[in-house]
């Protein structure tokens, strides 16, 4: 079956969903996606965009280009503000929805934009948690899963990145709660918690301190004040009785995409770290230590791209298999997700823990809270 | 000036405090122990430990070795129960201390201790936290006190073993109250917590979970109940604004002696691991990433032990350092540490985070609570 | 200016290539390949792949499809047999030819071909010496350009993989002089020379001894002989002064991408491990030790795939590179190589390094005995 | 049985002689060494480190200090000019001798060394080469000794320090023949041969290229002439058929004590680096990657030092497994080395080496040839 596209947005979320839709086909064939409409702010820059994305026509129309028939699902990659209207445009017209995180800016958005998606359970919905598709982590995931590391007993996590380090960086937008939501909560801490709970399974309570490392940057008219939190720690409760630590920083000097995390297990450990995305480190007891798994065909989608082990996974790659989960779940009924439902999970959580201010917030209440 | 020694016990800290007695003159010059007593539970075991390690004499009766009037200095590497006695002894005895960690079980007895050490200032009190004294920690240490990494404004620690993760590992004492004290936050928590405030500086407050991840264990007759913590999780507040996260295990498949931690600064980032002990990891701002720095004659005390860099330091040299950090405080009044008053808050800090169960533990309250 | 585009080949070298020519445009702009034609040995199977790889036409007589007006440039990925009859044929119909490396099975073969492209001075020949193409290798070679480590000393470098260690692995055409040429010196000596080159310059002699570790191998009919090489060593001088050691295995068990090596300057050392070919390791004088520099997009074209540092880069996306740098050659005349006649170069010295068997071979005399 | 020591020379080495001298026992029991002469330069100095390292007596003639009846063991660390007269005076008396490698400034040197000692078989010689004598190593020997990599096939050997790297570094002679011998093939090729002889077997035949990398060197009376190599690189066959590469240099910026090896198995493959020398790698057929094998009390003599493992085995803790050894080869003529008759055999291939000028020496040859 094959499926028209329209793609909003061409930073770099926006290259990276185009380069996931050519590449797409070329690396697991049996999909079939028609690059219909790109999107960009004005006609001309949509235009050039088409042309070298591959994309038949230009729109500078969103809600045109999500309406328009030989659409059947919509790429969102513009600022956060723009996922609310968009997605819930896409969803009334009918069109299965590829948004990136976070899902909004705030919970109230991100639980209609769900109640929307609930009401259109035809229409599929899937959310940029891109981190969960690489090879490496599909295998811990499985190991975890089939018990490999016996009963997962705590998780230690961590993203880290230096983006905002620089008390020098101007002030902008991103600072704001209204601009630019929850800060490193939204920016990383969303992704980290997608992969917690991808391994750890349901969050019962957390309990998180937040901090503004640089409380006023400067901005042309003198110095303004960040609003959102540049680090979060946090403690886990997971309905399974298993513990969890979870950090994650924008000003953590000299990380770059530190996203690190353990899971350790009755029988077993798996470490991780995303800046070292092709290998996953392994201990199971009555092993010598820690192995390093290289990323390689025998770990999960990887044989599509290159049949030869130790062959470097890229970040981009991560993309083309979320598109062919996209795909595989429009056509067949394949689930894949996160999707909205499990997408306000996610934000429960960071908002969660936006909140508490050291003391525990339960999930539940987060849950009739918002409700 | 010499000092006569009388060490007790002769196990792994038996051993290891034998060895830094034996060291601290080859390798330092300058100081002048005189090995007089060693001191185990029967003549003959105390005879032969003597005859070993090249102590004088040995004896059986550890409270004719501590007044002994040719001892000065006493070690102390017994089970954690007979520290208080002990200690307590030797400061009546008006002799100084060099004590194991922890303390003691109890809060109480530990400042019960330190109590009496403050009535006895002329002695000097020492805690075997051992990882203070590794070059790669003091030069870590320099570097955040020098404000080399900026302002401190995260710590992320964790000291992680697995010598409990064995399930099949039979019940002993230790996993008791009363035998093994707050278990992994008494055995490797208590460490963690001398870096953390070492190179944080005071704890305000804390926030914590804990775990007994093998709840029972096997026993001669029947299966026996673990008392004691398998792992715990806990938030930092510091008195300098800055915030942390905390996380020790006994049961992390894999771990050896993963004491790591990372200390955020405004201006750079160290990362420590102490299962490659000889490694520090620098970045500081406008750097292209972390520097692994080696241990050599360029970190604090190393060239003592050897000129060339590269060639490791090993963890039973940690102990030589400290034995002469301990007589360069009895002979010239350099203050070492932690003595017992430093001891009392390490204490404080594992006993509020096993008392915490996720809600908020104002250090000022331990202090109350426990006077 | 557009160019059309000839893929010959759907393997693992067939469909890198055609991501590359897919990611080509998405990821750098102002290139225009346009997809013209996919050949594979039948017309169904072109026909499919034209279909899934985005080409415009299927077509199963590679000789058509090399001399199609439509085709401008040919991508050649075939077995290492075909390689000449096919670039020979793409230069005289007047192509511009990309060719997956080795170029020949023989040295002669390479010498006639790289004559031929002599005699064709205005169409672009590339080999696919992809590794020369990672961000951190470009941000190496430039380091080295640059005198930023001194004056190079020596190289010393590995390739080491494990593909035949397996000694149940059945005997093919690959472990023949005829069908797979020197061996582990073809298949992975030749990338490794071709970074040795780039980075350290024209070779004058080389000194190997070479290892077949699996001397027969199972087929059908009964075990038969591994005629080409396991493994080489090579000790190697430069024209520069310098001296370097080679070594390659593709017997070498736990090794699956380990192309690892450093350069020794006067005042610095450079070292890189493509199976982490996101880290680079550079140590200048003066400095702490080796800093670890993850790829961003500070270092060459890696900000075109993604603006983020730290978000891996992965073994494909070379080939986009590769890809861009054989359009720019084509276009603007920007060089790029290694062409048909550095190409010729390698082969000199992995043959050199085959025939070698531990005495000294001047590059001189290769070139003179092969002419 | 108890033995009398004189140790002569208090530098780098003469320390940690004494400090294995004054460890041994503690740590293993069963050895009773009486420290009794120290030797130094001036009476005043022996009596000072007489004292500082617990030997009885101070003694500045090196000559009495080895006809001393006290003394039955004598450790050499002086400089290597001065390895041949005292070895042999110490031959002559009658005494045990632990010498510190190189053996001799020649080869004609450590042959005569060699001889005399067959002349004393009843004596026990031992030489330095402490890399040995590592619980990481010992593993490592062990694993390969038993066949659990299968056949060696290959070796890949390495030892890197940066300690002349700087061409400001003064001239000494350290840097001539006759003072300094073969230059970074004596300080450091002769140890990474010593431990490739041990893993691989009886050497056959060398072929090396030598480099001196700053030729001259400044002085006070202007800039003098460096005479021995700064760096070598060889190609090795070994009896076993198994083939190696080999490569030494003091000149390599940013290295301090990287003896890095590999040692390639039909079934597997172990990978280690004296900068981490708490690290084994090994791969074994069948396994997902290199597993990380911290030193710990499974490894041979670790658990002497300390019970628990990932507690960093230090340099300096090797000399007291090398003082153990030989106190055992004395007292129950359990064979330890090397000897100096396997010593000459490392000096013969690091001579060989220094003479082959890239082309191949049989080690046959070197025998016959220096006999």
């Amino acid at each position: 079956m094959s499926h028209g596209v329209a793609l909003i947005g061409t930073g770099f979320m926006g290259k990276c969903h185009a380069l996931a839709w050519r590449g797409v086909a070329p690396v697991f064939g049996g999909v079939h996606p028609r690059l219909e409409i790109l999107c960009d702010v004005t006609q001309a820059q949509a235009d050039e965009f088409a042309a070298r994305f591959g994309f038949a026509r230009g729109m500078a129309d969103w809600e045109a280009a999500i309406s328009d028939p030989a659409v059947d699902v919509v790429s969102i990659t513009t600022p956060n503000g723009l996922h609310r209207p968009m997605a819930e445009a896409a969803l009334r017209a009918g069109k299965h929805v590829w948004l990136e995180k976070p899902m909004a800016l705030t919970l109230a958005d991100a639980q209609a934009m769900a109640a929307l998606a609930a009401a259109h359970p035809r229409q599929v919905t899937l959310l940029g948690y891109n981190y969960l598709r690489a090879p490496a982590f599909q295998a811990a995931l499985a190991l975890v899963q089939d018990g490999r590391i016996g009963t997962p007993l705590a998780f230690r996590g961590v993203y880290d990145e230096d983006y905002c380090a620089d008390p020098a960086l101007p002030w902008s937008w991103r600072m704001t709660h209204e601009g630019g939501g929850l800060g490193a909560l939204g920016d990383l801490g969303c992704h980290l918690v997608s992969v917690m709970v991808a391994l750890m399974g349901e969050v019962t309570e957390v309990t998180a301190m937040t901090q503004i490392a640089v409380p006023q940057r400067p901005a042309p008219d003198g110095p303004r004040t960040v609003e959102n939190e540049d680090s979060a720690l946090a403690l886990i409760r997971f309905a399974s009785g298993a513990q969890g630590s979870f950090a994650t920083s924008r000003v953590a000097r000299g990380r770059k995409c530190r996203l690190q995390w353990e899971v350790h297990g009755s029988d077993g450990t798996i470490v991780f770290d995303q800046e070292n995305m092709n290998e996953l480190w392994i201990h199971r007891a009555g092993e010598a230590g820690f192995t390093r798994h290289l990323t390689g065909p025998d770990q999960p989608d990887f044989a599509a791209f290159c049949p030869a082990p130790g062959h470097n996974f890229g970040f981009n790659e991560q993309k083309v298999i979320e598109a062919r989960d996209l795909i595989r779940a429009i056509d067949g009924g394949v689930p894949c997700g996160p999707d909205f439902a499990e997408g306000v999970q996610i934000e429960r959580i960071i908002h969660a823990m936006a909140r508490s201010q050291g003391r525990p917030v339960r999930m539940e209440d987060m849950k009739h809270d918002a409700a």
